[in-house]
């Protein structure tokens, strides 16, 4: 093999995993390192820790539509500056810590927001964003040190609801037309459960609507309403872990099983609504924080279940203002089968300042942190600490 | 005395308290020793560790009604398999920590989903009361090393509350006519007071109406809504300890007269709805886990004060959605009070771990529990670690 | 400098921060010992562990109107009164730290219920107020050792927001008609924003409205709306820390500011309501609990920005049962942003047990609570431990 065709397949092994390679040649640029952590701040939103991972994402949202793409620009980007101005951990800013929740500030802002590319619109993204980070190191204080938990996607979800609910009330609140506040009624028996794209099509059970409700149940995580997104952002995932590509689509597809079973709306079944937030906790309960094995597996099928019934929870409790459910499911369910990690045998947690991919973790086993640095793995960025 | 006769006091005096030698006896047999900790789990929902207080209860709504009694027993024993399966601990399953929460999840979801006997709620109360117990697991990581408070029935209350609220919004949610939404409004002038059974009769606080208050406000701990029910729970309670028994009785006359001095419905005041959150509060500060005095005789009168009127404010909080208030109110307001015992002086709280009878708190006063093993006492399951 | 002007100067000099002579002084006597702690419990609403300070917020609140300043009086009578019956710490006890729960206790129960000067409404605040003493205590169990966060005013709110709901239901509730419960909609476009005294007169943007936006936004910490109020208890506020004084006005400015840049109510601005818990955020941030820098100064404006946020977040998500806001967007502003505190560089978190004057935070930077003791400053009253 010559030494050209060396680095060509030494390029493609290092696309692997968190690729830790990109982090140090990056970091000689102020600019690069700045843009590496915005497209692991993206990845990081499915756990991932890897720039490709993050801009494969930003493909499938802009695939989707620009606005939604540009409003996670915008936030991850906020999200990132306020935690350097903060003076935030450095390693934790670079592996894309502090930009997850910007991400999804700025794609649900988009979403719910409107009209679409309004200047106030990306203010409040600005903001929204650098809150984010703020409420993401309070959230770190209270669930880390006491309990070992990660505070997931909760900054997220809680600047946003805030937001969205403020807007109603505001002469530039923005608020758009998917905030409808309404009354909650007895809504099960009326229910229409065949999957549909519109909602006064004709349901069906077959393979195009299934197919869009696994893949649209992983764009939703973006808030994009897409089965080409969903496809892309697979591919983007499976560029970092293949184990965690096959778990959200596993947890996809229970989500929407579940809302088959139980009775949802087929028309949000068919756009991915019963979807995303299964999708994320299978991921991180099988094998994110906590190493894979039958056990897990398990588990994570178990938590992508009551994802679903919380999300079904939700939408319901959220009627009176509007509200959309966001990956609140997923954060209160993940959080609940990771607490009870210490009770339960057999289960290997990842210590959090260990977290790399769900194929290391497998690899490591439990390994301790002083082991890992030892043997030359990442011993990765203090995640959260 | 005969051998005979003297085993035959032996086996009466081993009905008190939590009667470990039966625990012991049926540990060689497993399904014994599954029974005895589903039956100790039923009891659990007054605190007793007992399984023939545990029978009587049983005894008590099936009085009522066999398919509360039936959707208590799938409750008891989905949650305790669950917690077998998950392999949590085997002394407090042993104990009926793993039971309890699934023990209402079956009564409330047997209440409150419809039509009675129906297959799919059976699925729903086996997976509910699963649930139950991770959720358990996971607030007892939360609860006990940082702040030694007990998780109480706070699982019971997320899981019903957050299944009862899906249901409203699917096709297969089987959510009854108990579960009315509605919209706010300044219903206090319009409140009519006076105890009645039905919303239409003519209202009185003669000792008849006063005895349905105070024993049907013992039943509604389990959902039952029955006089003779309410009885033979204060019976099954007395089994274990007469002081709980006691302060059970206590709590729901100070809880009835709390809704009548503040002007609550008169209907649901005969009902007993404002006894069985007090019912559980003055036990469980007066003498389950704090050791009997007068000053914490006083703070469960205080307690059971507090419920009543945090009742009123569930009752009112929760209309939009149509959702019982079940036993929040008393989660609510035990844990507060618990959680100043370092603050107070003279309290004696009983170590979690500790747990028996308040008969046996008050003998062994502060007794740590190395002291407590070795003078033989039984030094319980580990409560909740 | 004859001696009766030494004592002259010595007592204006003593007017200053916390004025330990005057403890000392009053602990010879029991009723002056107790009027100072209640005293001192009235200026700690905003944070002022001072007697003078406390007098002249009442005189604020009598030129309100007596009705106002009637309920603060027995609301932190009552708190003290019960914090002394549970034999709580002594020393936090005469540092008011268990009286500015039940004096704003007082202050909600006397403007959200009516009629004024009804005998059951004293009732009701003589125990919201206790119970505000026992919720104190449990927050600070909760709050203090693990995460060393000040558990600020929401005991407060839980007991008044948790009161409020309940008399909407109850024949002796006594609900004013300030409490009105209404339904969620998009009212942002129907929002009038220009500043006005009344809701159909015609607003501007003068001196005029300004400061009665500004003052008011400082009167409404205890419910008073009224522009002398707020400048009486500016200047209380200033009899104990010019700074703290500054800041207050300061954060009420940037409310006003920021209801005015988002479009909030201009009725609602000009009474004070964006203003009030931006006030009182600032003071928290920039000086009380973070030692004064050009850091928490920036970081106390943005605190005072998220507060106006989350007062319009709160002021429609509790529509649906027509609740008050409260002070609780300063208190989860306000946490969030402390919560950050060991995350963040070059930030001097003043421990909760030393405790002053953001002056005298200045003058001491970091020193140790043993360190200060050695240099005779008052080491504080072990503030929430």
């Amino acid at each position: 093999m010559t030494a050209q065709a060396r680095a060509g397949v030494h390029w493609l092994y290092s696309l692997d995993a968190t690729m830790p390679s990109w982090s140090e040649r990056a970091d000689g640029y102020p600019v690069a390192a700045f843009a590496d952590s915005c497209l692991r701040g993206v990845g990081q939103v499915c756990f991932m820790d890897n720039p490709v991972t993050g801009a494969l994402f930003l493909l499938g949202l802009y695939l989707y539509t620009p606005w939604l793409g540009t409003g996670v620009i915008v936030g991850v980007a906020s999200a990132t500056v306020a935690a350097h101005l903060l003076g935030l951990d450095r390693v934790a800013i670079r592996a894309g810590l502090y930009g997850f929740n910007g991400t999804l500030v700025g794609a649900g802002f988009a979403t719910f927001l409107s009209p679409p590319w309004h200047g106030a619109i990306f203010g409040y993204i600005i903001g929204g964003a650098a809150a984010s980070t703020i409420v993401m190191a309070a959230l770190t204080t209270i669930l880390v040190p006491t309990w070992q938990a990660p505070p997931l996607t909760l900054a997220f979800n809680i600047v946003t609801l805030a937001s969205l609910v403020a807007a109603l009330g505001l002469a530039h609140g923005h608020a758009g037309g998917l905030l409808t506040p309404g009354i909650v009624h007895h809504a099960g028996p009326s229910t229409s459960t065949a999957l549909r794209p519109t909602a006064d099509s004709a349901g069906s059970y077959d393979a195009v609507a299934l197919a869009n409700a696994l893949f649209r149940g992983v764009s939703q995580i973006f808030l994009a309403n897409s089965l080409i997104s969903g496809i892309v952002i697979i591919i983007g995932t499976a560029a970092c872990s293949r184990i965690a590509a096959g778990l959200a689509l596993t947890g996809s597809a229970v989500g929407g099983a579940a809302g088959i079973a139980l009775g949802g709306d087929g028309y949000a079944i068919y756009h991915g609504l019963w979807g995303y937030n299964s999708c994320l906790t299978a991921a991180a309960i099988a094998g994110v924080f906590l190493v894979l094995s039958r056990r897990t597996f398990m588990l994570g099928i178990a938590g992508a279940v009551v994802s679903a019934v919380l999300y079904a929870t939700l939408s319901v409790l959220f009627i009176p203002w509007g509200l959309p459910a966001l990956t609140l499911p997923f954060c209160l369910a993940t959080l609940t089968f990771l607490l009870i990690k210490g009770h339960v045998t057999d289960l290997d947690a990842v210590p959090l300042d260990t977290l790399t991919t769900p194929e290391q973790h497998l690899r490591q086993g439990l390994t301790t942190p002083e082991q890992l640095r030892k043997q030359g793995g990442k011993p990765l960025h203090a995640r959260l600490q």
